[in-house]
């Protein structure tokens, strides 16, 4: 048996989320189905981030146990010949240590949260950015980031439905740039609460639009309060990067 | 009657193409009706280039006469109002002079050939790139892309089916650069041929496969006979990016 690592890149717009679910396709689901047709092994794999429905992914990692022996070059292609016509694909198969875990392993997960900033909707990056009319400031708003880089309680920016033990966590990095038409948060973390980059975005927007300073982000954090920080921003212009180990 | 200058922006897959046709669904079409439900007045807009199905812009440009008075402001956000849920939008819109046309006053017109050069097939580009899962090498096709610039006659990569009255044309610019997992042919010209860039695209891609050499390239379009180049690359790897007035 070997334990394969898939790096995944999907289209979350058709999909419930990451997870198996009763009220429709999930990816965790549709690549577990893919295994299965490869090998006739029904297995249960495991993803490094459990992305929301809409939410999308360059750099998902999962890993699932294999006994069918098989390159990796093998184990790549004939996933995704039987991921069609899902927009799911295995960008790599790696074969890892019996113990790697997709999610227990990882020692740091990269999101990127993308705004669409003009005034006409997107029609070519439509279902994969946040389209926001108004002009944003993005100095302001990477200004304001500064105020959640580190070791905090993110209680004011994770999901009421949150099931994470503690929500203290330490964002290594958070950043706001101009893109073009976009901006782009970067963000980075080994392990992020429920909806926090979404919440996060959704708070910084009040700073791009300049009805938030910086210290009302601070204060909002210091709150501990859900209630306090902004909206959370739609899943669509959420993309999980990539995942270190 | 003010005559507008629109830019604009559309994901060729669901449609027939630009121009207007019986068999199904056009651009021309979605934006000729949204002018219509604003102003109540039957237009007949005019593109600079009639994109063949599934091909996608980032800056096409159209022009309408309108009666009825608005900003320009008024006139983008109505338009992108009507367009809805039909992958267009209007990204601008310019009062002209009246002796402006989208096509015939245009001086160069901007393309992007997107190919997205690994083993694993798109997830979130899907629709936008053409996949090719074998290893092309970029600098072997710049160079033979350098075979094509200039005045010449294009019959070698023109479709059978092309109405110009003429297979010569200028080819200012082709250029063909890695873009990380992709490579992207830029080109431009005042006009092109039917097929052209596509024709252009399939032919590269035997170079990059190191199928055809530079001279083989040269040796097609001497021979000014369609069955001698390359085939047709598919349409949604093209982009219409700019066009220049």
């Amino acid at each position: 048996m070997t334990r394969w690592k898939l790096t995944l890149e999907y289209d979350g717009g058709p999909f419930v989320g990451w997870q198996r679910q009763d009220n429709g396709p999930s990816i965790q689901a549709a690549v577990e189905r893919a295994v299965t047709a490869f090998c006739g092994e029904t297995v249960t794999i495991f993803g490094a981030g459990r992305t929301d429905a809409g939410v999308h992914a360059a750099g998902q990692v999962a890993h699932a146990d294999i006994v069918k022996e098989a390159t990796a070059e093998t184990v790549r292609d004939a996933l995704n010949f039987h991921l069609k016509p899902d927009p799911v694909a295995v960008l790599a198969a790696e074969a890892a240590p019996a113990n790697f875990h997709a999610r227990f392993s990882a020692t740091m997960r990269h999101y990127r949260y993308r705004i669409l900033n003009r005034r006409a909707p997107p029609a070519l990056d439509r279902g994969q950015v946040w389209h926001v009319g108004t002009p944003l400031d993005a100095a302001a708003m990477h200004d304001a980031a500064r105020m959640l880089v580190g070791k905090h309680d993110f209680t004011s920016f994770r999901a009421v439905a949150c099931q994470a033990d503690s929500p203290v966590k330490t964002l290594d990095a958070l950043s706001v740039t101009a893109a073009g038409e976009e901006i782009h948060l970067l963000v980075r973390a080994r392990s992020f609460l429920h909806h926090q980059v979404r919440n996060i975005a959704g708070t910084l927007k009040l700073v791009g639009e300049g009805r938030w300073s910086a210290s009302d982000v601070a204060a909002a954090l210091a709150a501990r309060d859900r209630s306090r920080a902004g909206p959370t921003a739609p899943p669509e212009g959420l993309c999980l990067m990539r995942v270190d180990y």
